[in-house]
This record gives C-alpha cells, structure tokens and sequence, in this order.
C-alpha cells in the first residue's frame, strides 16, 4: 500500500527502530513489518550496525570484547563506515525501487550511543551524518524508551553480553538522555513508545504510531 | 637523537612515507629506520591501514577482494576508522614519549587514493582528516613517486594482488597525479624522490631527505 494515487516511481519509506538494551527491539521490528505486510508495503527488513556480509564483518569488530580498547572516534568512524555500506547497497537501492525499508537502529544511535553515551559530542556525529547521508533522513522514527534498569536487567538475563552491553549505568544513563533529547528536537518524526511494559502491551503503541503514520502518508497521496 | 638543547618533553618527529605500488615502500622505510637508530634516534616503525591488531582487522577488511563491492565512501571511513585507532594506540602515546615515528602511508595516501584514484573529491577527504587528527600532520613525507607502468609491472611480479593492486591503469594515473599535486601544494613537507631506478639509487635519495631534515631539526634545537 502506498495509498491511492501513489505512483510506482515514489521512493518508498524509510522507518527507523531505536531504543536501548532490553527494549525488545527486534520483537517489535518484527511485529512492525508484519503489520506493514499486512497492508500490502512491500517491506524490507534490515539492522544496523550490519546490514550487508561486509558491514556486518564490521559489526563483529564493533561488538566483540577484546583487550585492546577500541578508540571513541575509531567507533564513531566503523559506525558509519558500515552505515555507508548499507546505504550503498541496500537502503538507498530499496528505497528508489519503491519498497518500504524497516531498520532496526540507523544515525540516531550513533547520536545517542557514541555522541552521548561515550561523550563524544553531538557536532561529530553530525558531520559525519551530514557527509554519509546529508540527502536521507527516515520518515518515522519510533523510539523505544524504558528505564535503564529494567532494560538492563532484560538484556542481562539473555545471557553472553557484547562491547556495549558491558558498559556501565552513567553511559546508559546519557544514552537514554541521548535518546530523549533527540526525540523532543524532532518530535514529528521520532515517536517515543513507553517499552516498560509487556510485549503485548509495547506492541499496541508500536502499532498505534505505525497506524497514525499511515494514515499521515495515504493523506498525502502515498507520499 | 633530538638534537642538543632537546628537552625530554619535546615530542617526537612524525615522518610518513607514500609512494605507489612497487615504489619500494617496505624497503625504504626499513632503510630509514636504520639510519635514523644510527644517529641514536628512538623510532618506532608502524604502518598504514593498520599498526593496531583492531586496525589491521580493518586493513584486512579493506584489502580483501570479495564479491560485494566496497563502496567509495565506506572504504574511506575504514580508512579513517583504523587511522584514528592506530593515532589513539600508537601514534600520539609515542611522538608523546618523545620517540620519532615512521609511518607507511598516512593521510596522503587517502587523498590519493580515495581522494583522486576513487575520485571521491579532496573536500570528504579533509573532513575525514581535520576530525581525526586536524591537531597533527607529519613533519615530513617522502613520496616515493615512479612512471605507473613501471611501478605495476614490480607489484604484479610479487604474486598475489590485493583489493587495490587489481584496479585499472586510470586508477593509479588519478593517484599518481593525486600525490604529485599533493606535493605541489606542500612542498616544505612533501619530498618527492624519484623512484624509478634501483634499490641502492632510490635509498641514496631518500636518505639524502632524511638527513637535510635532520640538519634543519637540529638546527631548531631539535624540535
């Protein structure tokens, strides 16, 4: 569905997933492009870091322990070296054919997580947003927020922790600010959906911003 | 050696070498090494992409030939992502100590290469550059330079050809070109040696560079 009137050359949209650890993400990625699905959006379904065989080679570098520590802006850089890649070779591609492109976490990660959480500064990050993908920014962006201990004791309980799961609570902290900052700068595309609760419960509000999206996007004739 | 009146503080003398495929690389710079141990200078060797063990994951990442296109923008930002590891791990802690640093390869080479052989555009290359290190540049370079046929008959004599050494006679032309105006533009830092004749004349060459600097930094008081 791209609404009545939409024509086959309209890019498709891009809808970005974003929360910390916990927040049950790929459950709601899931339910999400299921419910897309359902209304006939030919959707692709994708994540970051990764995305490609290559960026998620370099997804493996970003999130494996080990004793040498990975410097602040080395990570900042792998980051969007792999955003570029998918940008490349998947998004942009999907996008201009059409189809819809759901990804779990994109840009305003790298603002929360390495802009906020390591405290890199936001102005990094932006220019390098700005040098990667200064045409493209999602459409709808649903982020969802919880308080870090609940979202930590959810991602602990599931076992073998990576690079970032490790971290401690003041980086959850910034990067649940992070996330919150950026959600009040743009509050028409980045939609804030209350992940306390249980998935049925989360997903109800997944669904309900998703609804209320379509509805936006048929309004404007498909686009 | 750093010169009398040197103080321990002083940091150390950074000092890159460039140069095309088949240039002799490798070989001069252990020969600059050696002369430079032999005036009783502290030096660390290192290399670029990589100087890390994270950073030359990356190197791997970006010499590999695999079946997915690396896209321009991307290899550029691997590129950065291993040099501004490999400035946090290596770099920056020796010319700190004091120690003199020889690099093979450093930023010259992604004006070169991604700058002019990708013909990304010089302006994405400083960028990269002026965020990852815009408070350091080397005290000298050495570009090694040499016509490319020449050049590429020595690498693919060598065997196995990398991600790099497989482009086409257009690519290296644009990097050769890439370097030559590099060293137009800063030819206080950039000495460009020709390196077209044999071994033993190219090494009288570029020792004949390395001493006139180290008469120049001495004279400085060894800074």
């Amino acid at each position: 569905m791209a609404g009545p009137g939409a024509k086959a050359s309209d890019r498709g949209r891009f809808i970005t997933v974003e929360g910390s650890e916990g927040a049950g993400k790929s459950t709601h990625v899931a339910s999400l492009v299921a419910h897309l699905k359902e209304q006939g959006i030919d959707v692709l379904s994708t994540r970051e870091p990764g995305g490609t065989p290559l960026a998620e080679d370099i997804r493996a570098l970003l999130l494996a322990r080990r004793e040498e520590p990975l410097d602040g802006l080395a990570e900042l850089l792998l980051m969007f070296a792999g955003r570029a890649q998918h940008l490349a070779q998947v998004i942009r591609p999907a996008l201009a054919a059409g189809r819809w492109v759901v990804c779990d976490r994109f840009t305003d990660a790298s603002f929360a997580y390495q802009g906020a959480g390591r405290a890199m500064g936001m102005e990094k990050v932006a220019t390098l947003a700005k040098l990667v993908h200064g045409d493209l920014a999602p459409d709808l962006t649903l982020y969802l927020d919880l308080p870090r201990e609940v979202g930590l004791a959810r991602a602990r309980s599931r076992g073998e922790l990576d690079r970032f799961e490790v971290e401690n609570d003041l980086f959850f902290d910034r990067v649940r600010r992070g996330y919150l900052e950026l959600a009040a700068a743009e509050p028409e595309r980045i939609r804030t959906v209350d992940a306390s609760g249980d998935l049925d419960e989360v997903r109800v509000g997944v669904i309900a911003v998703v609804d209320a999206f379509l509805v936006r996007t048929s309004g404007q004739g498909g686009r």
